[in-house]
């Protein structure tokens, strides 16, 4: 048996949603599991790194607007850019760990159901409400998530996995560590696959 | 005839020199030139997109450092990190366009061994000295070039390819742009050669 690769991401992160669409494909051709950790970037990027978001960040933000929809193309995926002002994935990330808790492979289908609602239907995802929807949608009790996103225990779920992210030196969308080898970036998935092809860095 | 693909860098970027020593196999299996163009990233990175140097941010600098050397092993090219502290490339990135002006092969030989210098060999390329050094090797007039370096509109060349790649929204090294797509980091070798092969960006 060979160790889960660690798949840390986003819901605000199109980059996140592009890879979340590959993960699983790539991971199974190797027989390995995926592990599913949602972050929140504002903590890293802006707390820890000190940096401003990309979209704000000159010349990147160009290059995000070119590059996006042209890696969605190159994947073979829809992807639409919503108006982001104002979103956020708090509410989401603790419904990713609360469920999390209760049944791991509907936590996976609710976090894809969160990515294609702001990446493909270009729908928010910040209020309670819309997470609840999705949630519902696969049959996920919604009263109960209600007060689940309330519970200052499920709160510290997501916190404590945006501590564990920044100790494992998180820092980007989406990020893999697959033993102990940290990859950044929607474009190395080749290096993600090299790893799993050949566990070394040698040349393929 | 198609395009030159423009290839933007700065001699104290390791993945611009990892990129220098890929880009013309790659550019030559599909019939391309490359025009290679210095930059200096401290003028982009620090004072146009207000960021601090990677070996300067919290994360990214612990993985450029795990991943300087497996990307090196990965295309099978020797890297040594030296210590970077007041390394520049001014002198190194002038001698280039003065060259260019010259005799543009030998340009592009000159900065390959500025690159080997600091990246191979790990010796400082900042000095006027060790850049005279490597242009000699070359065959280049040592006096000429001394002269060369001092000169007012031999720095204005470097200003203008610098204010150039700004204008173009060069922000990183390696960045190239073929056919008015930008492509921006060694992991995105692929992402060149796919657009260099297919002319578009679907699925190969």
């Amino acid at each position: 048996m060979t160790a889960p690769i660690d798949f840390y991401f986003d819901f605000i992160s199109p980059y996140g949603y592009l890879a979340a669409t590959q993960v699983e494909k790539i991971a199974a051709k190797y027989g390995r599991d995926v592990a599913w950790h949602p972050f929140l970037l504002g903590v890293t990027v802006m707390n820890v790194m000190g940096l401003k978001p990309i979209m704000e960040t000159p010349l990147k933000s160009d290059y995000a607007v070119i590059d996006r929809p042209r890696m969605a193309k190159l994947l073979g995926v829809p992807l639409v850019i919503p108006d982001m002002e104002g979103v956020n994935s708090i509410a989401a990330s603790r419904a990713y760990y609360w469920q999390l808790e209760r049944e791991p492979h509907l936590a996976k289908d609710l976090a894809m159901r969160l990515f294609r609602r702001l990446w493909v239907d270009g729908k928010d995802i910040t209020d309670v409400d819309a997470v609840i929807d999705e949630a519902s949608a696969l049959g996920i009790d919604g009263d109960a998530l209600r007060e689940g996103l309330q519970d200052s225990r499920v709160k510290a779920l997501l916190r404590d996995a945006v501590d564990r992210a920044v100790a494992r030196k998180v820092f980007g969308a989406p990020f893999f560590i697959v033993d102990d080898e940290p990859v950044w970036g929607i474009d190395r998935l080749w290096m993600l696959e090299h790893w799993l092809a050949h566990g070394n860095w040698e040349p393929a």
